[in-house]
C-alpha cells in the first residue's frame, strides 16, 4: 500500500450509509477534512428522485437522473464508494455489518431513506407497482406502455377498455405528478399510433383517502392542483380509500373500479436500517433523533433524512422532503468538522422551509413559498427552473433541457423502449 | 367499426414477422400500398443494432438507439403493429401462430433476423454474455460496472487482478468496438474514481479464432485495426480457438486465461422461425431463398435480412448486415406492389456492398468503400456520419451526437446507471 493509503488508514473513519441527497450531502461537506470517508450504497448512483415519475412515464431516460456516486466524489481522494447492502448494525462495537464484510468507524452517518408501504397490504405489491428506484420506475413504464399494447390486441370492447383504465393511488406530489403525465401520454403521445384501440379513451383515475390532493399545500393550491387535474380529464376521487386491489382493479370502498394497471403513490415506511440500531422509532419506523441529529445514547451516530424523526419547535416533524434531507446533510457534515477538529459543539438543527413545488403536467403547476402562491405557467417555470438547476450535473441538465424541449414542442416522450420479451410482458 | 376499418379487412393482407433493419423497411415501402399490413415484433422498438455496443459499454443510453415502430410507423393508416412471439408457421394454411392469437395472410415477409449461437456450447451463455437485444446490452453493461465495484471490494491482489481481467471473444467488429471501448472506459472514464483498485491495471483481450481481425475487410485493413488496438492497450490473440469458459475464464487451446468478464461477439445462429418453416436451410440455420427473395414452392412467401441465404452471380452470399437487410427490404418491398397491382414480375435481387466501417476508438477506425481504404481519423469521421446518418429520428441523432460530442471532449459516458440492488449484483 502507498503512503497515502497508510496515512489515511490512522484517521478516524466516518461511515456514511446511503447515496442519496442527504447522505451525499454529508460526504460533499468533509471535502478536505481530516478523515477517512466511506460512503455505502446498495446502488452504484445517485438518484435524483423528484423526476422518478418521468421516468416511469417515458418522459426521460433513466441515466438522465442518475449520476454514479464514483463519478461525483471522485476529487475528493479521502472518500471511497462501496457497492455493499447492510444487513446489520452494532453500535456498541462501532461495526456495520454488509453480508460477510464488516465495517468499523468512528462515526456513523445513517441515511439510507424511505421505500414503499402497502399499510399492512403487502400483498398489493404485486398488483400496484411503486415508486422508489430506477428498477421501480422501468417496471412502471414498462406496464403501463403495455397496456397500450395489450389493448391493441384485445378484441373484446369492455377488456380492452380494462387495460385502458389507470388508477393512481395516493394524492401528493408523486400521484398527483404521475396522473397528469399518464393522462398526457395517452391523449397526446400515444393519441394516433395505434389501430384497434383509441388511447385517447384511456381513463386515469387519482384516488386519494384524504379531503384533499396534495395535502401539506395551502387549501387554495390544493384547490387549483385538482382543478387543472380535471382539466386535462383525470377523475380525481378524494375521501374515500382503496380496500382492495387484485389484478383486475381496485375496490374503494363499497365500488369495483376496473383497472389492468394500478400505480401505488401513497405510503412510505422508513428503511430496514433504521430497525438494526435497536432504539426507539416511531409509527413510520424512523429513528427520534436528538436535536442535533445523533441517536439517544449514541453521540458518534446520526440518522438524517427520511429515516429521521425529528420535531421542530413548533411541533412539527422535520418533512421527508429532499431539501430537509439536504439541510440535515449539511448540519451534520459541519458537526463533523467541528469534532474532527477538537470541538465537542452540537448545534440544534433548524429546517427551513424554501418551499414546495408539484408539477400536474403541461404548462401547469402548482408552488409554494412561505406566503408566495404560484399555479399555472409561473408555476410551472419555476418547477422546470428550480429542477434543472438541483439536478447532479452539467451533462444531465442538458441531457433534461434538451428532453423537455422537445416533448413541450412535439407531445413527444423519447423513452419509451421497453424491454423483455413479448413472452415476460404477457403476465 | 367504422368504414375505413370495414375497407381495411378486405384488403389483401400482408404480414410481416421482425421489424429490424428488413421489416422495417419492407413496411416503409409499403406506405399507401393497397393492402392491410401488420408487423409483428416481439419487442415494441426497431433497435439500432450498429451502436448496441455502446449502450453495453456505457457510452449510451438504451433509448438513444431505439425508437418505438409505432411511432416510427404512424403515419400508415394501413399498417398496424403487433407485439407478439411468432410460435408456428403454417404456409400450406397461410397462417402464422403467436401463442393463442393466429393470423392469416396474403403475403409474408419473414425478417427474424439472427441471434447468438455459442459453438454448440450453449452452458458458455451463462458465463459469456452476447449483444443481440437492448437486454442483453444493459446486462453486459452490469457486467462489465460490477466488475470494477467487485474489484474495489477485493482485498486479494489476484483477485482484484481477476475482476479487471476482461476477455472478449470474436475478432469481427463487434468485437473490434467492444474491445476498444472497454479498454478506453478503464483507461480514462473510470481512471481515478476507484481507490483500492486502479482501473488502469485492468487488461482487454481479445480473441480470434481465425487468421486475422475484420475477416470481411481486406488484409491491410485487418492489420491496421489489430495495430490500432494494440496501441490503446489491447492484447489481441488470432489463430486460436477458445476451448472452453467457466465462472473463472476462457481455455485458449492449452492455456488458461484467468478472468471473471468474457464477453461473446463470435457466432450467430438463424433465428428459430426459419425453422418453422419446414424447408431447407442452410447450415447456420437460414433458408434457402430464390433470387427474388420467395422460397421454394411458396410464392408468397418471401425472407430476407439476416435470415435469409442467397448466393450471388460470383458465388459469395449476401452478407448478414444492416445495409443487405434494408436493400433486400426495399426489393420485396417493391415486388409486393407490383404483385398488388396486378403484375406478376419477380426480378432478381442484387445485392450492392455500399462499404463497412468498424470503429476502433477515439478517431480510430478502419472504413472500405469497394477500393477505397480508409483508416484511423477519416475513417472515424465516416463512421461517425454514416452511423449518425441511419439512426432512426432525428431526436435519437441529436442525443447520440450530443452524448458522443461530450464523451469526446471529457472522456466520460453518461450511460454507467446500473438497476437491480447489490445482492442482485453479486453473482
Amino acid at each position: 500500500m502507498n503512503q497515502l493509503a497508510t496515512d489515511l488508514v490512522s484517521l478516524p473513519h466516518v461511515l456514511i450509509l446511503g447515496g442519496g441527497f442527504g447522505g451525499l450531502t454529508v460526504a460533499r461537506r468533509l471535502a478536505g477534512a481530516n478523515a477517512r470517508v466511506t460512503l455505502v450504497d446498495q446502488h452504484n448512483h445517485h438518484l435524483f428522485q423528484p423526476l422518478l415519475y418521468q421516468v416511469a412515464t417515458a418522459s426521460l431516460a433513466a441515466p438522465s437522473i442518475a449520476a454514479p456516486l464514483r463519478h461525483i466524489l471522485r476529487r475528493q481522494g479521502n472518500l471511497t464508494v462501496l457497492l455493499e447492502t447492510v444487513t446489520g448494525l452494532e453500535p456498541a462495537a462501532r461495526q456495520v455489518r454488509c453480508g460477510s464484510t464488516t465495517l468499523d468507524y468512528d462515526y456513523l452517518v445513517i441515511a439510507t431513506g424511505a421505500t414503499h408501504a402497502y399499510f399492512g397490504h403487502d400483498e398489493w405489491a404485486r398488483f400496484a407497482p411503486a415508486l422508489k428506484t430506477l428498477d421501480d420506475a422501468r417496471l412502471m413504464r414498462r406496464r403501463i406502455l403495455l397496456a397500450f399494447e395489450q389493448a391493441e390486441r384485445e378484441p373484446d370492447p369492455a377488456r380492452r377498455q380494462a387495460w385502458l383504465n389507470f388508477i393512481v393511488v395516493g394524492g401528493g406530489s408523486t400521484g398527483v405528478e404521475l396522473a397528469g403525465t399518464l393522462i398526457e401520454l395517452a391523449r397526446h403521445t400515444l393519441a394516433g399510433e395505434f389501430r384497434r384501440c383509441d388511447p385517447r379513451q384511456a381513463v386515469v383515475r387519482l384516488v386519494e383517502a384524504g379531503p384533499r390532493l396534495l395535502a401539506s399545500y395551502d387549501t387554495s393550491l390544493s384547490d387549483k392542483a385538482r382543478r387543472q387535474l380535471e382539466q386535462l380529464g383525470v377523475e380525481v376521487h378524494t375521501g374515500v380509500a382503496v380496500s382492495a386491489i387484485d389484478a383486475d382493479g381496485v375496490k374503494l370502498g363499497e365500488r369495483r373500479l376496473p383497472a389492468r394497471t394500478v400505480l401505488w403513490a401513497a405510503g412510505v415506511a422508513a428503511s430496514p436500517v433504521g430497525r438494526m440500531l435497536g432504539l426507539p422509532l416511531d409509527r413510520a419506523g424512523r429513528v427520534r433523533v436528538r436535536d442535533d441529529l445523533s441517536v439517544p445514547g449514541h453521540a458518534e451516530v446520526f440518522v438524517i433524512g427520511d429515516l429521521a424523526h425529528l420535531d421542530q419547535p413548533d411541533g412539527a416533524p422535520v418533512p421527508g422532503v429532499a431539501p430537509a434531507a439536504k439541510q440535515m446533510g449539511k448540519h451534520v457534515g459541519d458537526v463533523l468538522r467541528a469534532r474532527l477538529r477538537g470541538s465537542g459543539e452540537s448545534p440544534p438543527f433548524r429546517y427551513r422551509d424554501d418551499g414546495s413545488l408539484a408539477t400536474i403536467g403541461r404548462m401547469a403547476a402548482v408552488a409554494q413559498f412561505g406566503k408566495l402562491k404560484l399555479s399555472g405557467l409561473p408555476a410551472w417555470i419555476a418547477w422546470l427552473l428550480v429542477h434543472i438547476w438541483f439536478l447532479i450535473g452539467f451533462r444531465n441538465r442538458l441531457s433534461v433541457m434538451l428532453d423537455w424541449a422537445w416533448a413541450y414542442w412535439t407531445h413527444q416522450r423519447q423513452a419509451r423502449i421497453v424491454g423483455g420479451t413479448d413472452a415476460e410482458n404477457h403476465d
